[in-house]
């Protein structure tokens, strides 16, 4: 950690800063045991970061890329232009399922594309920011919109985190569950722990007791039991990359969770900005999906829990079939049942 | 560890050792990392390794209590009858949902109302023996009866850890998995971690490596999206109770994995022994479900994982419809579509 980050205030709506013309990552990895800011310089250092997750979360790995687009400008000078393509590259090449990292890459590609005149880095910079600050005011947008789905006082389960610490600030799904809280509308949130990499338990957790907002933790397996005797309204969730015809990747686990809702009668909720939506992928067997090391499931705390020898299953997200998802919100608007005539409408 | 412990093979089927006069378990709080016994001496210290876990599973619960009755009557000499109601009572109350422990309990009641003579220990330890290897028995015939019911080769998931080590040995899920091994029918077994004790990843993978049957390991809520891609036959799990209209009891997750596998069109096999049955019990939702503590979903290996401040439910056991399950086997026949009357029938 350096020194100037210590005028970063801790809290979920500042994991990505942008200050004294560095970038500032809180870390990820470690919340809630530390708190700590890692200072970031090159498009290198982004890429390491967004792979080996110290940030993560969909828009907050395109906000993220976004800026290490700059970085690499301000690092190479009057030479940006010989290596930017291959920044651009290495900085794509990070992790391969949450399709806003390519959204925001391509943003900054066509600035760059465009650009005449000697600010260049004034003008990225602009554009890394206007993503961040388009993603915050999406989340609110998407907060109200999903909140007014809701009837009446509702209990909620969500999985994995798609907060603050998942976006620009405030959230997606956590967007909607802060929305239904300020709006009354919010009996108790329930958060799936998430295995392997535990999202819930230490960003969902941490993040929802700072707003003082009430949360329980569970264990994913038990979310179909709580569904079965626990007067449960809805699965709100996020997502790392929708496609065309409404089929969902989110985090492994997701998946179980909708198809224990459909068989309990319980609503599911995608909540994700358009820049989630891949319109060049027509149906979710097309997404990729990322596959992480042995080593995530082995071991817990840097201790190994599993036995020696065993072999591992690691896939990171899944795909739910929009057959499985009553709504997606987004901050256009609301599908409700979606498939893929309303998503073309919707993107059109 | 004791000296004398030494003597004993450290092996799956070697969890729970007569030696001695004394009873020595296998800690299954620290497998497979550190692989020490247990030596106890009293019916109370059988009760709190009970409680806590050195060693789990229905079936090896009854056993170890059926031991515990033995030293009861070991240390008290002379008067053994002024303290073994409490010290049944006391073994009764160390976990609440396996019925085997209460069934094994009753056994040994049993014998002691019907002593009459000079050889108490004795008699108590042989009635002691013979549910061990009652057990074994049953074990060896479930897995021949389990692995018939498979066509072809399959690939399986199983939950938790019903093996040698939740059992006298062999195992019940897993004997029918040696079983389908040892008749080339099994391409591949999934083992879920199975948080939050991780049975999965920590006994189950240990089981099956020393017995050279390919495992891979993967996180709960990956289970679902396995199915959805994986060719996979059968879900194949324990009990720690069966209701008398076919509702299983069975670690956190079952019921999860049950609804996954009606979706999918997977079958799902109980394995058993008809001493997991509690024809007093009409359905699931009288069988108690124990509700263990926070702190097990919270750390990890002894390290923090979860947000301090976060509450937690932490139900240790789930009930899994008698509509989901395909077949229960048992040592005394397999029920298929299991209801009321074809229960009473195996039991009659």
């Amino acid at each position: 950690m350096d020194q100037s980050s210590q005028a970063i205030p801790v809290t979920p709506d500042n994991a990505i800063v942008w200050h004294n013309n560095r970038l500032y990552l809180l870390d990820q990895r470690y919340l809630p045991h530390q708190t700590d800011f890692v200072e970031l310089n090159s498009a290198q250092e982004v890429a390491y970061a967004i792979r080996d997750m110290v940030v993560r979360g969909a828009p907050a790995i395109g906000i993220t890329a976004a800026f290490g687009v700059v970085l690499s400008v301000m690092q190479a000078g009057d030479h940006w232009r010989d290596k930017i393509d291959a920044d651009i590259k290495t900085l794509a090449a990070s992790r391969p399922t949450a399709v806003n990292l390519f959204w925001a890459l391509s943003r900054m590609r066509n600035k760059i594309a465009s650009f005449e005149g000697d600010h260049i880095i004034k003008m990225l910079l602009d554009e890394a920011k206007a993503i961040h600050q388009e993603d915050i005011d999406a989340n609110h947008k998407m907060g109200a919109l999903g909140s007014a789905l809701v009837e009446g006082k509702t209990r909620v389960i969500t999985h994995c985190n798609a907060g603050a610490l998942a976006t620009g600030g405030y959230g997606t799904a956590l967007g909607v569950i802060r929305s239904l809280h300020a709006n009354g509308k919010l009996a108790q949130v329930y958060a799936d722990e998430t295995r392997p990499w535990l999202q819930g338990s230490r960003l969902t957790a941490w993040e929802l007791l700072q707003d003082d907002i009430p949360v329980s933790l569970l264990a994913d397996g038990a979310a179909a039991s709580l569904m079965s005797g626990g007067d449960i309204g809805w699965v709100i969730v996020g997502s790392d990359r929708i496609a065309a015809n409404g089929d969902v990747a989110n985090k492994i686990g997701t998946y179980s969770l909708a198809v224990a809702a459909k068989y309990h009668g319980v609503k599911v909720m995608v909540v994700a900005p358009t820049s989630t939506i891949d319109m060049e992928i027509s149906c979710g067997k097309d997404i990729p999906i990322e596959v992480r090391e042995s080593d995530e499931l082995l071991y817990c705390g840097g201790k190994r829990i599993g036995a020696s020898g065993a072999s591992v299953w690691n896939p990171v997200f899944d795909v739910t079939p929009a057959a499985l998802v009553d709504a997606i919100v987004t901050e256009r608007g609301v599908v409700l049942s979606p498939n893929s005539e309303k998503l073309a409408q919707l993107m059109a």
